[in-house]
């Protein structure tokens, strides 16, 4: 994290992504943040946590920005941001946090005041209450500039997204949209179609939520999610969410020939394929993928459970990598999974938690 | 966990199910565990372990049981439970432990002593080396009597899983099928499909693997498993997985459709029926979905901060419900993701950790 260049920061929407905004700002040193939203309750709550002086109307706001952080809902995001542009002086660099990005660079147009953006910080909620100047710590921000985006506004947004903790990763619109659409967006419908798929039939009387196990349950975390956002969100990069659609469709279709065909060979090798690119999407986030190794623990549920793991993993020095608990019930409480590298310290944390009485089962993560 | 009322099992197959449950049924007073294995280093490993007494042959082993465990691999199960089945005495109950029931049902034919079996442990890797008595503890085990199966052995086959601390769920051979196929085998068949499709594409030179964030990375988790198991079971219930395949893409296309038209009416029933069920099957799982909240931290990779965190909320008395972490690098540490029940718990665990330096961020899970 670096402190902020820019001394006036304007703020336009101060739901969750404005007000984190502001006080990250602000704790980086920006010596006046303003801000306005429609809705007054937003702007007042944000007010009140000190994240940003509020004014009267968007004008107010923009008259004396350096840069203007434009954090509106997705459907609105087109018109405030061609609003602002409208408003702001001339040297005043302008920016929004918006989940797709043709439309509003379309709005933009060929104003060299203006680079897009879109932190990816998994925040949903819409209301400036939680807002904290920690959201974007570690994430990922993509900046969009386009051909006519002059150098020194991309390095003055560069310098913000440094400022509040995030990665500035610089991606022209149009690319930024198909990426997403693979990313996340898929994902999102996928999630949705496979709770739909399976929680509306019952199978011999069984319902299929009640048998899921945890793999159903990973894939469908983000299903469900805020339709206020996405139905925006997937209608505005609708072009890009369709291409994505019929190569999955097309996917699925190979699939169903090798099935109905029993080419074992192609499955082989259509499987052998996602475990090499599995291996390098770990490879982003650890050393040595190929290196991890899972212990799975039966635990209670009850507090201090997993204080009394950690403490004996952290006492011996082991590492943890990653982790997750998945909850089963309150009586028969549930699995937490540890990810640690190497088999050495598998089996040092294996024999450990032994002799504390746990249950442990132990694999490697890329069992190929 | 219950005591097991079987005097002699035989285990047929001793790979890390097969001994893992051996060591289960010795743990809960199985007087004598048999065991037999056509690969040598896996019964030599499995009786090493204290797992099973190593006898010769299939033949050797089946011959005094009173209870058969086969748990051979998928492509093997009909042939190796139909040789049992000749084998074991009149008074013997046999049952397996594949991944489907159709096959191997079929095989067993209208012999009365055979009762399916099937255990959710999330288990992969095949060798015995690493396995534990807990392995099936809290788990779901189907149990597929056929319309022949005698009541006796059912009950026998329940004790068994019962005794091993998972829990029996009983589902006729077809309904398992159809029901693994939505909960398991198309989530299996779409991780892969997301990883080759995201993996085997750049985007204006990004990588979409590189860029993925935590949704792809929890959707894509079961991806790129072990093809010598998964090839079997994918081809093993093809009709089931074809079927679930086929209700996949008309769902898919629906939902194209409805992007072609910009039907947002269309796009949030359908988001909403989606958060309906994931409400549901959460509910399985915590009393009251719709109270818990999340908390987000952002930690650095070091031993101990874990289990600073767990132990400060431990002595709150403030139960975890819930947790993950999403690992970003070694450079910029990671999220944790803690769930709690309340926005009162949300509060107190929130206030405490910001006590001790922590940026956390917190929202209900369910936001519609």
């Amino acid at each position: 994290m670096s402190a902020i260049a820019v001394r006036t920061l304007a703020v336009i929407g101060t739901g969750l992504i404005g007000a984190s905004a502001a006080l990250g700002a602000r704790r980086a040193g920006a010596r006046q943040v303003v801000g306005w939203d429609p809705d007054p309750d937003h702007l007042a709550i944000a007010a009140e946590r000190g994240a940003v002086e509020a004014v009267a109307g968007l004008a107010e706001a923009v008259a004396h920005a350096e840069l203007v952080l434009v954090a509106a809902p997705v459907g609105d995001l087109p018109q405030t941001v061609r609003e602002v542009l409208d408003r702001a002086p001339v040297g005043c660099t302008v920016t929004d946090v918006g989940s797709t990005k043709g439309p509003v660079c379309g709005a933009a147009g060929d104003d060299a005041r203006f680079v897009g953006g879109h932190p990816i910080c998994g925040a949903e909620t819409r209301g400036p209450g939680r807002a904290s100047a920690d959201l974007f710590e570690g994430a990922t921000w993509f900046v969009t500039p386009t051909a006519t985006t002059a150098p020194e506004r991309l390095r003055v947004v560069h310098g913000l997204v440094s400022a509040l903790g995030a990665r500035p990763v610089a991606i022209g619109p149009d690319a930024h949209d198909r990426l997403v659409a693979v990313t996340s967006h898929l994902p999102h419908v996928l999630a949705n179609v496979m709770l739909n798929q399976a929680g509306s039939t019952r199978i011999d009387g069984h319902d299929p939520l009640q048998a899921a196990g945890g793999s159903l349950r990973d894939m469908t975390r983000i299903g469900g999610a805020n339709p206020r956002i996405w139905v925006d969100i997937f209608l505005d990069n609708r072009e890009a969410l369709a291409g994505a659609l019929a190569e999955q469709r097309r996917q699925l279709e190979q699939v169903e020939r090798a099935l109905a065909a029993g080419d074992a060979g192609f499955l082989a090798r259509w499987i052998g394929e996602a475990s090499g690119h599995r291996r390098r999407m770990l490879a982003t986030a650890f050393t040595d993928p190929g290196e991890l190794h899972r212990l799975r623990i039966h635990i209670s549920d009850r507090p201090g459970v997993l204080a009394g793991i950690f403490q004996a993993l952290g006492a011996e020095r082991i590492n943890v990598e990653d982790f997750e608990l998945d909850h089963v019930s309150s009586e028969r409480g549930g699995t937490l999974t540890v990810l640690v590298a190497g088999p050495g310290e598998a089996e040092r944390a294996r024999k450990l938690l032994e002799q504390q009485g746990y249950g442990v089962v132990t694999a490697p993560v890329i069992d190929e």
